[in-house]
């Protein structure tokens, strides 16, 4: 007997927020705070990942993160995360945000980045999470390219040699 | 005529914040939020990107940050954050975190990490910063490693192809 | 010659917020307090309205809202906010609130309220916003019961006489 | 034996609170937000509701709210809240506000609004309050139109038929 | 010709604000921080000068508060804010605090405390502030005592020397 | 055989903290409001005391603070604080805050404050803190004032009479 519940789609965690630049988030210049935007972004992967997982969830890592054209004061922030890949007890989420200024119309892709999340149960300990399975092309390049990311951060985190990232070590090569 | 101000060492920026837990940054198992630590070491970094600089700056750019023992409701944080290497009109800076049980006196190395920043005018367009000399052996290692990581933040944000990024390959080979 | 941009439907002005219920959002029972819900469905309300005039907008009125089962600290709440119908320099946002608790999987309808905005240009002053077409049936049946409901808004503010109320009179007959 | 602390008068629960407007409370055009004033009016009337029951309470309805002048940032609003009927475990709660600026001394009536609570015991679950006089005739006034507010309420919650509601419909007639 | 308007009674500046302990504002055995109580005294404070001088304010100084019994997540904080007593374009405030404990009826009073104002005009000069005349018994020997704190405030800011306190001398004489 | 742990420096409790100001934490005049750096001077000195004594504290009193030149938005201030004195429960912490406006360089001693302190156990009951002795010439003349310091507080807090006050009276003879 299967039970279905064991292997969700990146659809099932898909979560959207939408935030208004109000004048503390902004610096003297009237630019939204990068950590602002990394805090909001941390907010909308946790709840994908506790879609996914059913449980709660504490942030592992974040990925490098670039911030390119600046976001105004009264503009609006529109953030999608959903789960990318899952691992034994952990989550990769994928989030992207969007800006807009609405009286201009203008709006443009403003980040995107991967948060990695553990799934805990009551008593704070690491707890099994469904499976997961990508179904548009776009979502299983993503789901592929999860394990690079990973031998990434476990190297950049010291807890992997160079050496023993294969499936990193192919970009370079 | 030299003018001494324009060599600035790793003392000069030095920032230190120290933060105290309280319930709206923690979930439900009452865990610090990752998304809220991203956020003050943004603003410790910036006040360190700021006293090298002289100017307001923007975030460019957050290097892969991963979060190990949770840290408490309760406890204090404490962010020391420096300049590490200043380009034409950026600056790398280094953030370590520590949090601390008070009462039960048990403290630990929690993060460090890399946020760079890119220096403005009164009009928001980018501005020279003052260069930058470090002086400890730890300085200058990570004033060396400065090149290698940003290679890495190029190739990660798809503006380096990996076969450029000459400082990094010799990583893996 | 038809500018198509003054027909704006529903589905343009949509918007998504999901909140995670933190503890200054709680009363002493861990329950979220009315006053915050009314706060984010003022916000998702107003993203919606900007939207659809593509110009800054104030809140002119909320619409009888009623609170049941109650929401509970670490519940994600999901607002969906789209304009309903149009007037001159007015626009009527229909507000729908979903809570879930994750863990447990339970999840409820949580409230529906109408919200009213005016639009205004860059000195304050009500400006004229696009027409507005509903699609499907719920969309239609929504827009033909905004009439009913700015009676009952204008009688309740006392701007119309109850015997006035045409509209609203034929439900009491 | 009569226990005098089971009729309680509007004094009684009266409560005064004053906001500053500060940026984080107003939109792009330095406007208070509605939503903020509905948040501060929910806390002042939850603090009548809790000083006539002498119980922790919750957030049942709020009617319909209209927003008329605009407050701007600097402001000082005044809120004052008093239960105006009690139910057998609700209270219909009054708020006025007013706003000031005070630099110009210009200040006026900015809304009007009635929330009802219900009364919890430390399980959660409604408790009966104390019976409620109304003492002024501004107070009589308010009092007897409870009842047709209250099958407003209903009405609008789709709780009672419009040709239940008997006191309504007599102002239609 | 005299204008009433500069002389003012404290009546005139009564300002009142009630504020609910939400979490974020206790320490981790849930007791009121005593800076958030200062913070709240500074804005009710503020205000009340506000009303007196019609002007904006700035806090000069505060002077010496001591905190007895804790107050408690949940309670409620009731503050009075009245202008004691004007110099020239300075006004000393008196604030008094109160907490209840509303679900068990207990009440105290909290704190008493002195701040000081300056009037300023649009570009941050200080402004000649309205007469003051104190009416009832306790309000005249406020105002009568405001001299002795005055002198006892500029001797702990180094700005008077003991030996010309005279008012203050007496005290230990 | 002695506990090196029960007498403790300066420099163990000594605590920094930066805080940009932000719009919130400003006046019309977008000035720093005094409430805002007494609530911040609270938490820092409050860490530094919990540091001194390894236990959860509240704040007892805090002596008067006299505000000088305005600190305006966008200034960075920093706050250290240090245990200055301890009593038998009770600690003194001595607070020194700087302001600086970095792109104009300009920076100046904002404010000198001493906040006292309870050390409490799990119960919330008054428990015994190691003892302190200072080391430079400064920390031993901070020392030798906190009994003088001590006097005024409680002459102020009506808890000593003037004429039992022998350190203060000292002071005027």
């Amino acid at each position: 007997m299967t039970d279905s519940k064991l292997i969700k789609h990146p659809s099932h965690s898909r979560t959207i927020m939408n935030e208004m630049i109000l004048p503390n988030d902004t610096n003297t210049l009237q630019n939204l705070m990068g950590g602002r935007l990394l805090h909001w972004m941390d907010i909308a992967a946790a709840i994908a990942a506790q879609k996914h997982s059913g449980k709660t969830v504490v942030t592992a890592s974040v990925d490098s993160v670039s911030f390119g054209k600046s976001i105004k004061l009264g503009d609006v922030v529109t953030l999608q995360a959903e789960v990318s890949r899952a691992f034994s007890t952990s989550m990769e989420v994928y989030i992207k945000v969007w800006a807009e200024n609405i009286p201009t119309g203008e709006s443009f892709l403003s980040n995107e980045a991967y948060y990695t999340f553990v799934a805990l149960d009551r008593n704070g300990a690491p707890v099994k999470v469904p499976d997961f399975s990508p179904e548009t092309e776009e979502e299983i390049r993503r789901y592929d390219g999860a394990l690079r990311r990973r031998q990434l951060r476990l190297i950049l985190a010291g807890k992997m040699k160079p050496d023993d990232a294969t499936e990193l070590k192919a970009l370079f090569m």
